[in-house]
């Protein structure tokens, strides 16, 4: 393990665990120190299989006597309960007890179908992150959010059930497709706009750095959004408030996912793409102005990130968006930018939505 | 409601609650003062929901705007996925949000699905325990245990989710079939051997009284069955270590039901046949002697349960329990009585459990 390891802290009490941020890791047997000695399985899929289980298995040898593989088909639409039930088959069959250790080595999809899986095999069994996306790096894995898809919603059947240990392995990034890379910068530009202006200035300053790979930009950018999140996290486990301004852009985004079909639009496009609808909701709202609105979606397009969302009629988004979680019986809840740097949520009438909806999509 | 409805706490720090029993509870809105005023939905089966609904319906109008209703197909065999997913589907489509309260009026099958519905419904929303027959309300709707079953193992998908409340009817158990009537005394019977040698003495003596339904006895019984539970329950939330005293003949009761297939034989009618055996090993194990598990054996038989097994062949037997979630990896764990009163955990070989079956299977 490179020494330069970083550790971010959720503390949850008896649920906190540590983010170990850094270069090769995966395969170091001190990266895995300290977790259960009971049998492993991992949990990955048929992309990131072939090109890090051979190192996984390696570095977790010096821990557990005995570890199986379960590789799921890649992509958000297998995140469903037929991939779930694949992982239930694998563990009765080989006979796995409460004190098997499930790790889910893979993007965001993987770390929610197996989260989800820990929350429910046998009433609980403790579970690992390795995410391997700088989406998964950066938000999906760390907080303790699992779930999976339901034809009618994204997210719709899930638990908050935390990792034991988050190892968010740098060079797992080098490997990763283009359009993802891409897609995990959604989510790291969300923490600016909604926590942390500096935060923004740099990722402004540091895009291209980060959208060439460079390493050391990658591991600042996973860092502070990690310490971002934990530290909401920390104040809203359960997502009973605070929590929700990590949706910034989500409502928008799922009800793209949703609408086109899981899979068409990865996550973190459906988020970036959601994130500028949300700014100028905020805009016109006059919460925030029209130039910072605009500032946000410049730093998107930047990215590389979609800002128009498609055609799906503004009715079908307004029907996809009340199905989504965060609507509230018979009102219509948005994360919203109050300030460059502070989110809020607010209840707003679906005719600003249209609007905002009116000048992105198509 | 009948001034004379007794309550047993749960005390479980910010997740207590009351158990409610008495005659008379369903229809009338005292019953439900206090529990969230949004909107509900009441879970059943097409055998309860005939006979309680429309008394229920009228005794939550007061709380509850609006009330919805899930009828599922009754019995073991429907406490799978496809029931899980009808509840996901019809909460999806009415757009019931986080604050929707589920109500699980039924026996142990529609607690547990709903139970574990509301678990994972939108990573948690509120439930309300509204057990009708005696099994549940002696056993199943109290502490906090969901599952549903899968094709390998019983209750092996599932979630420690605690309820607001349970309401446990006793003028429900007049429309019980008899042999679900037995089949409730099996669990009843059981906290005597484990927890309460006055208890077992009261069972004995009153056995003929709760046969015919003498809703006093009823009253006892349940209360008392209630209280132990909530003891061993507020000690050990997620089975840990003491909770699994509660699991007494359920080891070899649980393979009974796999083997048979789900349904076949009755959740208490496999669990009064497996305390006869349980109580046989412990015997054994010469922990108790001849005469206690004979004791154990003759008020099982009394209550009109099975005290031989089905002949499965002792093999079939041995895999099924080790699939059992109680079977940690490699060594085999049953729940012995160590003392009429006194139940503990015990690694057993093979060989012991093999002479057990051979005495009482076929």
């Amino acid at each position: 393990m490179n020494s330069s390891s970083q550790r971010v802290r959720i503390d949850l009490g008896a649920r906190s665990y540590d983010i170990v941020i850094g270069r090769d890791l995966i395969g170091h047997a001190e990266t895995w120190k300290g977790l259960p000695r009971d049998d492993a399985v991992i949990v990955t899929n048929t992309t990131v299989g072939p090109l890090l289980l051979e190192r996984m298995l390696a570095g977790i040898a010096a821990v557990h006597r005995q570890a199986r593989v379960i590789e799921l088909p890649d992509g958000e639409a297998h995140k469903d309960w037929s991939s779930l039930d694949r992982i239930f088959d694998a563990l009765l069959e080989w006979g796995c007890d409460r004190k098997t250790t499930l790790y889910a080595l893979g993007g965001g999809v993987v770390g929610d179908i197996t989260g989800f899986a820990a929350a429910c095999y046998m009433r609980g069994v403790p579970y690992v992150q390795v995410p391997t996306t700088l989406l998964a790096q950066v938000d999906s894995s760390v907080g303790g959010k699992t779930a999976i898809n339901h034809p009618l919603g994204k997210n719709m059947i899930g638990a908050f059930n935390q990792p034991l240990r988050v190892v968010a392995d740098l060079d797992a990034l080098a490997s990763l497709p283009e359009r993802e890379m891409i897609a995990g910068l959604a989510e790291v530009i969300k923490y600016g706009p909604i926590a942390d202006p500096e935060f923004l200035n740099w990722i402004e300053g540091n895009l291209d750095a980060l959208k060439a790979r460079d390493l050391g930009a990658l591991a600042h950018a996973v860092r502070r959004s990690c310490e971002i999140k934990a530290s909401v996290v920390a104040q809203d486990e359960r997502e009973a408030g605070l929590r929700e301004i990590l949706n910034f852009g989500h409502t928008f985004g799922h009800a793209i996912e949703t609408g086109l079909g899981y899979g068409t639009w990865l996550h973190g496009e459906a988020v970036g793409c959601g994130m500028v609808m949300a700014a100028d909701l905020s805009a016109r709202l006059r919460l925030i102005d029209q130039a910072t609105a605009v500032r946000i979606a410049r730093v998107v397009a930047r990215a590389g990130l979609p800002t128009r969302a498609p055609a799906l009629g503004v009715e079908r988004y307004l029907e996809l968006m009340r199905l989504d979680k965060k609507a509230r019986a018979g009102a219509m809840r948005h994360v919203v930018i109050e300030s460059l740097g502070r989110a809020a949520v607010r209840t707003v009438e679906d005719d600003l939505v249209a609007q905002v909806l009116g000048a992105h999509t198509g």
